[in-house]
């Protein structure tokens, strides 16, 4: 018998993969650019008044353990951010708050999924999504976003997979069907009817929705987000948030979920999170005094994220518009999050992977980005957007050259 | 198929159970005293020295995500101090910073545990080592504290209930060996001569050994303190240790697991930490670096423990003097952490369990304390003893006249 038990071998996160290499390339002088994670605050300092509210909260003495669950004050705002934002009638008792959206994926997988059950991901999917469902020895059903048509959802395609499980009589051992939107990698936004039809989908199969809307307020090009809080109700759903993107402070490790329907599903699974949450006694208590009076503070995060949104949209746009200038690459335009998502010609460059790809990329170019197959596409790379323009100008001149002479070494 | 998973029913947390019952109290105006919870920021104020640090490093714009495994600067701090505390060869290379010593137990178990796995505890153990060892599907190979020789570890037992394992042909089933020192709930702090036995029954029986030393600088009352690092050279172990006890910072959230060794378990198991904490990317951010120059600032920390652990010996002394006077409870003084683990007459007091007898003392008396069965060990009750001797005097006196009251109503 193995020292390490067999279930880690799905503990592997592909967003760092390389970060050893990259380690030794710094530590012999390279100037590594690293387009790999989503990290906001390392481009764009989080905002004052959030780190005000922090350090207000350190003075005020909130360093001991707090409720399980999340502090009140804290439930409460995100409560209200989505009374506000979406309409939805939910109270802080229908929101926990985890240790980033991590945690709160590693809950929903311990809570619902017993060896041989399913989870519904479309590919390409967040890699967290499959790691915390295999570790807890579920399988994913497995849907795609159709490239072809712009990323959009196949709903036929979803309608057949579900139904060919139902078929086999293992209709109960669907535990979810996980959606993120606006989409990390493509960049998706949903449009309403588009998911509409999604929860549909999901409620005539009686399939418990889980919706990851950390990107909501990371919207442009003219993208219209809509929330499946706002189209699912009276059907069973779970909403996943938090600091990290829309409130620029990855490092804080807040995620929010919230579960504002009263079936037995949501009231089952609500309860359990609180369980899975005592176990571990809280999350950082300064950052979620931090969180819970920055959420408050409308106008001030009104201003930064139109600021930062528009940012974004401007150096997503000139990132796609030099990609698009790659004949051996294929990249649509996103509308949400910040990251590109593109296909790579593998074959006229002579790779036999895009592991093999993003591997020489860094190796002879030093630039740093995610293959495709991480997320369940090979073929294609994930570029992180967020560096100012001089950089990811100089990084995709770089992947530009480097796809033009492995595509002459090639001839 | 139940929509919650069947390991479900192991995400309990024994310190947290009647939180619901007190917060119905407070609600209808009680003043409940809870001494359930060992939360040290709740009584004695996290030091100046460390809050600086954090404001610091917020002020520094530290808010994006960190290395996985946690900042340099917070690994080499924290192999420094053992280095400078028990001459422990460790590098920054050998430490991974987790979210709390809950996160460390989680990715033991998940990294180690194969469904019918052993784990060895000893009774009374820690509420999550059972948690954690259960959700993965591990077993407790029990062994017990001795009660009536001081709590000691009863070795000959311990070596007993390897062999028999062994005598199975199950040896390489028993994944590891854990233990507390200084002891939560009993308060006993190992001697040397009977860590050194322990270490010598998992180094001749090839037992990964995991000791956590969270309130390794919190000992008194004549207790002298040896860390299994000192004495398990050349033996795989692991030590778990982090800011929320000897840095009176519970709500920061961050924990360390130092493996000093090289063997194969440890490199290992090592491995599989960083993997583990790859998938959930970082803990938080400023409080790592806030402990990194925490722990760095010698001077201002021994200043700091010296005057917390005198207080909290006179606390504990205190409420000992008045346990010890009730004579419904065995009460022994405890030399390290700062729990009370006595033992309870239910008979003469005419309770059918301690659950039922700390049930009744929180809804009669508003006392919140622990049930000894959460701890594997019932007939017991756990009394957390941070709070001000006029709170833990006026709680204790509720105590022994509950107890009073409870045996002439029973004769």
């Amino acid at each position: 018998m193995a020292f390490i038990s067999s279930r880690s071998k799905y503990a592997v996160n592909p967003l760092r993969e390389d970060d050893s290499i990259v380690q030794a390339l710094r530590s012999k002088g390279k100037k590594v650019i690293s387009l790999n994670i989503g990290n906001p605050p390392l481009y764009f300092p989080t905002p004052r008044y959030i780190i005000d509210a922090y350090i207000g909260a350190l003075k005020e003495g909130r360093t001991g353990y707090s409720e399980a669950d999340g502090i009140p004050e804290l439930r409460e705002a995100v409560a209200m951010r989505y009374r506000r934002m979406y309409g939805v009638r939910a109270s802080k008792d229908d929101v926990v708050v985890t240790q980033g959206i991590s945690e709160a994926l590693e809950f929903m997988n311990c809570a619902l999924i017993n060896p041989g059950d399913y989870g519904v991901l479309f590919i390409p999917y967040y890699v967290q999504y499959i790691t915390h469902l295999k570790l807890f020895g579920g399988n994913p059903l497995m849907c795609n976003y159709d490239e072809n048509r712009n990323w959009d959802v196949d709903t036929d395609e979803l309608d057949k997979s579900i139904k060919k499980i139902r078929a086999a009589g293992k209709a109960d051992r669907i535990k979810y069907l996980m959606l993120t939107n606006p989409d990390n990698p493509t960049g998706k936004v949903l449009e309403r009817k588009t998911l509409k039809k999604i929860v549909d989908i999901a409620n005539n199969n009686d399939i418990f929705i889980v919706s990851d809307e950390i990107y909501d307020e990371i919207t442009y090009n003219g993208a219209k987000f809509t929330s499946v809080a706002e189209i699912a109700k009276g059907v069973p759903h779970a909403i996943l948030n938090g600091a990290s993107k829309n409130y620029d402070a990855t490092g804080f490790r807040l995620g929010f979920v919230l579960l504002p329907e009263k079936d037995r599903k949501s009231t089952l699974l609500k309860e359990s999170f609180r369980d899975y949450a005592a176990v571990r006694l809280s999350a950082n208590v300064p950052a979620q005094y931090a969180m819970a009076k920055a959420m408050n503070n409308v106008r001030a995060h009104n201003a930064a994220i139109r600021k930062m949104r528009d940012e974004i949209q401007d150096r997503v746009n000139y990132a796609v518009g030099l990609l698009q200038k790659n004949p051996y690459l294929k990249t649509q335009r996103p509308k949400g999050a910040f990251y590109i998502f593109s296909r790579v010609d593998l074959k006229a460059l002579g790779f036999r992977s895009d592991k093999d790809f993003a591997d020489a990329l860094l190796k002879e170019e030093y630039i740093q980005v995610v293959r495709g197959s991480g997320f369940g596409m090979s073929s294609h790379i994930r570029i992180v957007s967020l560096a100012p323009k001089e950089i990811l100008g100089y990084a995709i001149d770089k992947i530009n050259s480097f796809c033009e002479r492995h595509a002459n070494e090639k001839e």
